[in-house]
């Protein structure tokens, strides 16, 4: 089932769609046997509502493959991210909110150090602080070339975020300058196909000025580009299943996946208490709401089960409060796991819980409560991430028949 | 998920994954709500390898689709056999593990019988007794003709592969000279495109030929021609998951199997207890290792019921020894299902359990044992045959992150 299909099947309706994304919800008992965080944390809301609702897993991207936050989300989006990739650079833009346009080029930047004959070595600049890095960065956003606009935006320690929008009409298939290894000179910007070479001379336009841009600089005296790409040209989340739709997200990375895919997205205070008001203002204005919790995967990857299981019943306290905004189905996931054992994303399936549609009915779930076993037991099964939002769409009303 | 998405995410690891296949394991009770050969047998220790690791069925092929041996083990290697096919005649080389080349064209052959009009009056020549048959298929291999090598090997009975290794380089879209009825004469080498050219006439060189070298034989008098194939052009197993891979294998089929892949294979006497001497001499030499136990699949052919159990114990027993050797991942399933009840391979779903993995967790599974019902219920649910291999590399931390 393709974009295409679900967006001739969408019908407008008045029923409002809430996915409550707890980031890298999905966890593991930390012995055999023993619960998960989800498992292990005090869900009676949630619990309700798989109890009147459908459950299940999905599996994000595919058996066996461990996720970033890109890919799993557009997956919760229902973007196959098999099908819709997001080159490096684009999804670097996205993590610092970077306006991307259409034919812009996105660039990942890192600041490096080379000796007097040009040789690289060390390829992250000594790691530099973030806050020694951003005056080095705007004398690079400074530099002017022809043929385009050309931005610099700070993302972390030698890390930057390199934009160019070309005059031209351009592709982005250029190979990385990164040699890779210290002990060489940056590669040349080879494009890999003619329609490249707008946003080639470009580089090297800019790249020609970076040596004199930095002539002072003690370390980041250069810098090496990886993962050239353009902002992909795909089909709209709203257009597709014909919900006016609203991120509200902490970070900036979740919000450019939101306006990616389309989405409207604002920015709410990091707590899950938050989403409540910030949900409740816009709740006339919207069909379809995407709220992030961050917290979940971060207490994953700090390898704190304690703190993860602490924000799980922090976000089912507010739950009734969302809900209650006028929400009338309710998708509550991970775009993947983070076990606390594992500090880390992982590859396995995720937990859902599906709830609410007037008169859609439901088959019956077991009553032990939302968490992985239960899930893997539920009434909807396993399934891709990407067939979630189908699901959502249909409970709601919004997908007519297909044939007649 | 294709195998170059894996390749791309495919890190080296010193994580050792055992693949233990017993051929044809699944199966099914002989009367409703009875057990299965695999939920009969006692198995300690695969038991306690599901309690502490994952379960879950597969299915090899496509729901209702009974697989053979080659598309079977495929599907285990990672390789899609939907997708992955291997010709009749390429088959039928890796069955008598005939050293195929890349540019070289297998056929099956039967040996047959035609009149004094060269009309075929029986198709299998009267299924010629194997040892009959040597002589004259080595009348066969004397052949010699202009523009390549001519190989032929016995099979079985009338059956035998004949290989052509043409001077130039060709294709193998060739249709069957076999006319499937008798009351016909073979037909015409004909071939489907320019590129087979090469191939079509060294055939009709060697089938002009025939009819003189067998002039003297009662009934083994011409030949029927099927299959031809050339050895694919695949991604290698161990350039896509990255890692050294060994075969262990008491018959050529499924050494076979596994070089088309790019393991490397050696033979091991036919009894799962010398599976343990055999992995040990070779456990520093390799990162990956197939088992393949033939003894349940042959005891389902027969229909032995019990024979099959005993077998599964066997391995079973052995099961310790195997991993004491110093595999961290130890995935156990079957190529596909092969009931006694049926005497048949057959196209249900195959259970299996993956075990392992140094601080990857699990979730919990229920207890009552390796089964093809446990495994219905278990934790990683019902997947595709070609999902585990990712799986088992997921476990050994040998994927990395897809996306950023």
């Amino acid at each position: 089932m393709d974009l295409t299909d679900i967006a001739a099947l969408a019908q407008p309706t008045g029923e409002k769609i809430l996915l409550l994304v707890l980031d890298g919800v999905g966890g593991l008992p930390l012995e055999p046997g023993g619960l998960t965080e989800l498992e292990t944390a005090r869900t009676p809301n949630m619990d309700a509502l798989l109890e009147a609702g459908g459950a299940g897993l999905h599996v994000p991207v595919a058996t066996g493959v461990t996720p970033g936050s890109g890919p799993g989300h557009l997956s919760l989006f229902g973007f196959d991210p098999l099908r819709y990739r997001v080159g490096r650079g684009a999804l670097a833009a996205l993590g610092v909110e970077f306006p991307l346009k259409p034919g812009d080029v996105a660039i990942r930047g890192n600041l490096c150090t080379v000796d007097d004959r040009g040789v690289v070595v060390d390829r992250r600049a000594g790691r530099i602080p973030t806050e020694e890095a951003g005056p080095v960065l705007e004398l690079l956003d400074g530099i002017r070339v022809p043929g385009g606009e050309v931005f610099v935006r700070p993302v972390k320690e030698h890390r930057f975020l390199l934009v160019l929008r070309p005059d031209e009409t351009t592709e982005a298939d250029i190979a990385d300058t990164d040699p890779g290894v210290t002990g060489l000179p940056p590669l040349d910007v080879v494009p890999g196909s003619p329609g490249s070479e707008p946003a080639a001379r470009v580089t090297r336009e800019w790249l020609a000025q970076v040596p004199e841009a930095l002539t002072d600089q003690p370390r980041a005296n250069m810098v090496l580009l990886r993962g050239f790409a353009t902002l992909p040209d795909w089909p709209r989340f709203p257009d597709v299943f014909r919900m006016r739709s609203l991120a509200l997200a902490a970070y900036p990375m979740y919000r450019g996946v939101a306006r990616l895919v389309g989405m409207d997205a604002e920015t709410v205070e990091d707590d899950p208490a938050a989403l409540v008001p910030a949900l409740r203002d816009r709740i006339d204005d919207y069909d379809f709401f995407f709220l992030h919790v961050k917290g979940t995967d971060k207490a994953g990857e700090d390898g704190d089960f304690e703190r993860k299981v602490d924000i799980i019943e922090r976000v089912d306290e507010v739950l009734p409060a969302l809900r209650g905004t006028g929400i009338g189905v309710t998708l509550i996931t991970g775009d993947h796991s983070t076990p606390a054992s594992m500090k880390n994303h992982s590859w396995h399936p995720v937990p859902f819980l599906l709830h609410g549609g007037p008169g859609r009915g439901h088959r019956s779930e077991g009553t032990a409560g939302f968490g992985e076993s239960e899930c893997a037991r539920g009434s909807i099964g396993l399934i891709r991430g990407c067939e979630l939002m189908p699901l959502a769409a249909a409970r709601a009303g919004r997908l007519v028949k297909f044939g007649a």
